[in-house]
């Protein structure tokens, strides 16, 4: 069975490509071994010198080998792509794409690790073990909620640890929320915003839209953000509610609305969808602020359609697809974010580098239209832009 | 402090190049992204349908990413070259020039994995969880005994698993062993070896002249093997010897000899060293049968010069340096043992596959001369042969 979202067509050309590569990444040598002198130079005996300078001085790692420019893409294949939990040997295609796009979009020398295990503690120590060789850790596909604990777990590491399903989306959101804000008159702290899913990407929206500010010193956030999963909002009076659902409470749902996710749609200025297709209809979108802006990223169907969406008078409309206008695709995010961390040499990922990262690719559209609130995810001169707000961030 | 063995000048120019290189290694990707079309098929929502292919069929993984391809170095950094335990961050530049050596010699993609532990039971564990995405595993620079443990202990993981240390030396010398028996006049059954040096290569090498026959199914030792360590004659009667020390007598020291090196040395045909450098003179190679074979790897020092062992009557002399004939050197062998391994889908690798790459090493020198036992490391028209035999022997 080849997943529903696929043209048949399509799902074949994937196939025969991916068959014909037999993987999409290599190894490159950054030197020829063709003399004697390049074999001792390279490997025995010269190479104790780059290890004792090593051993000696531990930060010259990042001076001497791969360690400043390489990133662990590090998957349990729990949670990849809209497949579910498929394990570690399926999500390997995921995992090399990620890290065909580090190397285009950023130059940076990715490596997927897919784990054999889906134990939280297990994950955590792996990523500590094999942390040495890398200068960042991108964690992918790893199922909420426990996507949320390892990241936490894992931020004293040293180096950025960054769950890209969650900063990733919450990042380009934002900055097509900016834009959209902009297009139609708003300030974004003054928008309300209704969030349909509560998994990974979800929450890392709503905690990212609690400094909307340029400033991170300021730190404002939107006028309320309310949160629903698939038994409706999420509010203070429900019963059974997870720990992360819980913490989600301390900032949204102001107003401890209830209900359904209709009921809060009404008078709300924008939509963000990270659920699944075929949620919503024009007459929904119909209940919504004038002009509403609708950011319905469910791959491979939208919780609506674009066509419907306008035709219930949305103002502006992304989605997660290439094939309709303002999509909403993570390598606009991840390649920039790492190559600027790293370029600053930061520990972390911090909430003032997301913010800049939303910020700097807001700014890469000139002239931002109702169908062009985004970069294109194919232009290369964004990443750059990217990494230098962040770096600057991380610097600050 | 620069590692006594290399001249100053030269431990600056390696410093130089893996300054100026920052890595020896780089990703490189098999398909540009620039149109929508290429990111959608390696990407999303494309590469879903080699990630559910292999959901369905895990064997698929070999056809559709790079695991078929792919091989993790991975050491803890406690016997790093000459340098001893020097940590996993210090190991890197060594497992990098491995990953090289891997792509440039047999167009395999290694990656480098610096473990930050040395417990044995998370190494094996650690292995086990990142192996989805790898087609082998080569152990590096992992400190005896413990290495001995966690290559048997992963002998089930379904892919090769090879120390490299253990058994690329013993390979390599074995293929210059039944050169210079042939070259001496030599049956390699009727050879009486004297190892020095009871780590991990002086055990591996112990243990694969208990085969020197080609046919596996044969099986004809050497005639006699025996083994010092630092206390002199590792014999029956010792007290305080190590499992695996024990475990070696089933195989060597046949007689029961003891005494020190010296009094073993008398009357054996082939001297091994894997110790440390400058322990034997001219005088002590007078004491071996007529036309001895000295085979002094200790690096960066031999055991004993090549001009004194020539001076004392050895006939052929064989060392781990590249400035002297006969380098014993590893590169001759991982590259096309795992080259082998992956083409012919092993799971193992065997004694038979390890004898066969000896066997098909030696072979590769067509007029064996004194000076001449083994190929040049620099030849890479040597390990596809090697290859070509392991697959066979892995078939059979």
């Amino acid at each position: 069975m080849i997943w529903s979202g696929i043209m048949p067509d399509f799902a074949k050309e994937s196939l025969d490509l991916h068959r014909h590569l037999r993987g999409k990444i290599a190894i490159m040598g950054k030197l020829p071994i063709t003399t004697t002198d390049d074999l001792s130079l390279a490997y025995t005996p010269g190479v104790a010198a780059p290890c004792e300078a090593i051993a000696a001085d531990p930060k010259a790692a990042y001076e001497l080998t791969i360690k400043g420019n390489t990133i662990a893409v590090v998957s349990d294949g729990s949670a990849v792509l809209g497949l579910g939990n498929i394990g570690a040997l399926a999500a390997i295609p995921v995992m090399e794409g990620k890290a065909l796009l580090f190397k285009q979009y950023a130059d940076l020398d990715a490596w997927p690790l897919c784990l054999d295990t889906q134990d939280v503690d297990e994950i955590v120590e792996t990523v500590r073990r094999i942390a040495p060789v890398f200068g960042g850790i991108n964690l992918e596909d790893i199922a909420a909620p426990r996507c949320f604990e390892i990241e936490a777990r894992l931020q004293d590491l040293g180096i950025p640890v960054f769950h890209d399903d969650q900063h990733g989306t919450a990042i380009v959101l934002l900055a097509g929320m900016l834009n959209a804000a902009k297009i139609t008159g708003r300030k974004p702290t003054d928008l309300k915003v209704v969030i349909n899913g509560a998994g990974a990407a979800g929450t890392a929206i709503a905690s990212l839209l609690r400094c909307v500010d340029f400033d991170p010193a300021v730190c404002t956030p939107v006028a309320d953000v309310v949160v629903c999963d698939s038994k409706g909002v999420i509010h203070r009076d429900r019963e059974g509610l997870s720990v992360e659902k819980q913490a989600l409470l301390q900032y949204t749902n102001r107003d401890n609305r209830s209900g359904s996710l209709r009921d809060v749609l009404v008078d709300a200025d924008v939509f963000v969808g990270v659920s699944k297709g075929n949620l919503l209809t024009a007459d929904d979108i119909r209940l919504m602020a004038p002009d509403p802006i609708v950011l319905a990223m469910a791959n491979p169907t939208p919780e609506i359609m674009p066509d419907d969406a306008r035709a219930g008078g949305a103002a502006i409309v992304g989605t997660g697809r290439s094939d309709f206008p303002n999509q909403v695709n993570n390598v606009l995010a991840f390649p920039g974010i790492f190559r600027g961390a790293l370029d600053a040499g930061a520990a972390q990922i911090t909430p003032a580098m997301k913010i800049a990262a939303a910020y700097a690719l807001a700014d890469a559209v000139p002239n931002p239209r109702p169908d062009k609130i985004l970069p294109s995810p194919l232009d290369k001169t964004v990443p750059p832009l990217v990494a230098k707000a962040v770096a600057k961030a991380a610097q600050a």
